[in-house]
């Protein structure tokens, strides 16, 4: 009922792109983990802080990406994050990139799972965190 | 029976890592493209040529990765690549990257379709490609 | 009397850091180039039309950047684009990148020359883009 | 006398180009930094040793570099490297990269400083890595 989308906003660089013309199939990643970082910034666990800290080890353990039509120099796209699933000690999330037509160009996802320290599971993800998560969580998650 | 590998090298380079002293994630994809580009130069097919006559064109149109174990700076990697699924238009490529030690520490796959210039599917995949993809089939592909 | 700065925002990413704990020098000339796109936009001269159009071909023949205390993962910048030369065929781009509190963190210059498609020097910039240059010239160039 | 050549070999790989068909200008230090972290390991300074020890510091307070002619993807380059600068605490890193006809196509230049842990100037460089470096100066460093 309460879904929300997480919304940032690209120009598809000139370094993004590769001698086909195109966006380099993995820079669609570096577009999402600028996406992932704001969000996590906006929920009040900045990356940076948490590696820092070293409290809060949240690496991430997949990622996949379909590519449903080119990119190009100079495109303005629209990235829409969700919470695509939210477990005890894991939560993926799913990134959906439109050109400014309404087109969907590609789709996104990363699993990012809770550690500890020495590589062995964590405790279970923080209830703020979880909590902050739980709002842009898909209808169907 | 003939299966064979693709084996490549690489060593973790220092702009692979981040601040959390591991790979960035995305930089798998680059090992990954760089064992691709040395396959496809191998096999006959070099992408520079194929992007630059034009008429064969093969977009990415899925990458994946899991990482099982953080990979860091300096390390000497080995990348095997196979064919895990060979199409009448289409093909997917597997990676495994083994520290030296023997340890899987990330897989990946990439699928490559091909297209007429215009974005259509494209009319098979040349017999000289299918038959080199072939050699690198993975057993059960 | 009527100097401009062009001013842009920026957090140093996740992938802008290697394991040093700090931004990889390279990743100094990103942020210069996001910088310069989003000024050749803002002039009415955005570098992908040039590019598609082939018609304004101004290559970076030169790039330097002093480094002058470390950036690290999370910090927000401000990078401020001055013209620091303007020829009849050439320009060069001044950029100076500060941290919140003031501080001069580092500085980059990149060099353009316009040439023709054959690879020739150029029949000199066009008047328009002359002109919105000049107004970011620097006091003493 | 005994002047020596680091010598690395590259291929321009797709996502080193960008749409307008070349090196993107910032992945020649790519290139560079490949070189050095070759070098480096060669002379028994992994720079991945040295960051991890924290014994010797050695940021990079400068670059540059000079784009002679165009580099296209899948151009197979020489890269060689020579010390340009050797004092006390700091030396300079000379690039010259050739295509494989012999055409000088971009020169770089990385400057590195000792620095210790709190950032202040270093005790000088060891005499090993001194003597080592020393072999590669060029004729009239």
């Amino acid at each position: 009922m309460n879904r929300q989308y997480f919304i940032t906003e690209h120009r598809i660089q000139l370094y993004d792109t590769d001698a086909a013309g195109r966006l380099f199939f993995a820079q669609l990643f570096r577009l999402a983990h600028d996406a992932y970082e704001d969000f996590m910034e906006r929920l009040g666990f900045p990356l940076a802080r948490l590696i820092a800290e070293g409290e809060l080890l949240l690496p991430l353990i997949h990622a996949e990406a379909d590519y449903l039509r080119p990119l190009h120099h100079g495109e303005h796209v629209r990235l829409s994050l969700t919470i695509a699933e939210l477990r005890q000690r894991s939560f993926a999330v799913a990134y959906r990139v439109h050109t400014p037509d309404g087109t969907l160009a590609a789709t996104a996802r990363t699993v990012h799972v809770q550690i500890r320290p020495d590589g062995s599971p964590g405790p279970g993800l923080p209830a703020g965190l979880r909590a902050a998560l739980g709002d842009y969580r898909e209808a169907d998650a």
